[in-house]
């Protein structure tokens, strides 16, 4: 469950304080219900034209992708392996005949490339915009799906790749920018996430990781979660945030500040994690160290080269 | 997957033919997926302000009972036990404090009365309309959750109870009509459906039914389902269909078709099914004979008192 512009999620927690054994419920990246044989995780995205995507600015198939990409991620941040998607969406009229059908080209392109079936759904009206929910299921071995709270005092926090891309994307997306190779390599980045899938699965099965999210909102508020789940501190150190050279060429050109776009902007959905230092040499894809967990309050002591600094940066906003 | 006012459905098919062994895609009340132990069953549902309900005719509870019920509804279809729901919802600004609480205490009176957690979710915003999507997941014993498909020459075709209320209580709650005991009875019907999850159970268990769902659309259209799932052709008597006094009430004051009401005009979220004859007494609870399958093309051949008729229907299409 995603951290949303407002929180009615207390008030829905209030009212489902029961939850079965084994079954992990509101508050990490999926729910876990427990079988025999292994642990099933389920996660769902609602997402609304002119909140999440402009029907303008974005391509149907980049929103076809992004839909299913999004859930996707939810399923990698805890290691977990998909199983199927479902897909429910509520089309105004305008939208019902091309661009529905781009939408689904776009959304079958990610599942073919992940293997991953669409097996169920709903398509329906609105009256004025596109709403598109995704549903994903995944599985994992049992009792090994990674979650928000096993963070440990003395682990590192890596992340998967560079931040502050898809935020520079929308930016660029929102404004009148001409297109260029910088531009668009940020904007595929907003447009069409990768889900940290097998990278995900690979961390899950060294044994090391303490705490594994996705990073949806920024690692600004990320990093919260897994903090307060797992009731530890942190520092970051800002120049350790990975970023790419288009971001430093955009940022450079616009006045733009990579390290507001790396921190706060969010939707990057490379993978936060908190493991032993050695972890990175289990693993044959790239893990950027970003800073180390602490013992302490659930708050994140930012530090710029060294340094300790006053930085307040609060999560993304969607438009 | 409910039949939507148009057909994205067979455009979406055509992108995800291969589908896992063991698993029954997009077609029927849920989607299944075999596990070792026992088949798990997975249902989504999108309800969208202005196309599925009005927030100044229904109560936030309503909305909230109401977008439970139907996906409880789709697991009762295959006589299945529901597990846990997710719910995602977006809320315009004005929704978002006392209209999303009253949403969440009808949603989760539901959920306590019949004894399913709420698992996960998303909470979002939308511009202007309130979106809603539930996703349900429920279970069966390995290989008998029952499908649209199983329908046999010979069985009769059975409803759970009275057809057409909820159709009658949408038309009283879209004009301007004094309440009264016959009002507030369909009414309440339209706003709070009851899924037959232990009616859907116990005909499971029963080993006798022959295909199975639920009744969203209408039985002149939600029975041509069966039909062309299982490749047969049925006769349904019009004089057979069970109708509540409250109907014929309305239909008398108001000048109404029962008759169009009890087939056409769906959400009643009653069981429709077919099996032997005497099913009907190896449960606790009514089965109203209302017709049986035939050999033939997967039509429904309608009679008025015996005589057969040229009725033609056509099923509910949301205001």
């Amino acid at each position: 469950m995603k951290k949303g512009e407002f929180e009615l999620i207390d008030h829905i927690k209030g009212h489902f304080a029961e939850v079965p054994e084994g079954v992990v419920g509101i508050g990490d990246d999926c729910a876990t219900i427990g079988t025999e044989g292994e642990d099933w995780l389920f996660s769902t995205d609602l997402v609304v034209e002119g909140v999440h995507f402009l029907r303008t600015k974005s391509t149907p198939e980049d929103v076809g992708w992004k839909s299913a990409a999004v859930n996707l991620s939810d399923i990698a941040a805890m290691g977990g392996e998909p199983v199927a998607t479902f897909l429910s969406i509520a089309l105004p009229r305008e939208a019902r005949g091309e661009w529905a059908e781009r939408f689904v080209e776009g959304y079958a392109s990610i599942s073919h490339h992940y293997g991953v079936p669409l097996l169920g759904g709903d398509t329906t009206s609105s009256l004025r915009d596109v709403a598109v929910n995704v549903g994903v299921l995944g599985k994992a071995p049992k009792g090994e799906a990674l979650l928000r709270s096993g963070a440990r005092v003395g682990d590192t926090i890596f992340v998967t790749g560079p931040l502050g891309d898809s935020g520079a994307g929308l930016r660029l997306l929102l404004g009148d920018h001409p297109t260029d190779d910088t531009t668009a390599y940020l904007t595929a980045k907003h447009n069409r996430p990768t889900p940290r899938i097998a990278e995900g699965m690979a961390l899950r099965k060294t044994g090391k990781v303490g705490a594994m999210m996705d990073i949806s909102d920024g690692i600004a508020s990320d990093l919260r979660h897994i903090l307060r789940a797992s009731g530890v501190g942190a520092e970051v150190e800002l120049q350790s945030l990975p970023l790419s050279p288009q971001l430093r060429t955009i940022c450079e050109r616009e006045g733009w500040s990579a390290t507001e776009l790396a921190t706060s902007a969010g939707e990057d959905y490379e993978l936060l994690l908190t493991a032993p230092e050695e972890i990175a040499s289990l693993v044959d894809f790239p893990l950027y160290p970003i800073g180390r967990i602490v013992e302490g309050k659930a708050e994140i002591e930012w530090h710029d080269g060294g340094e300790k600094i006053d930085f307040t940066t609060k999560g993304f906003t969607h438009f």
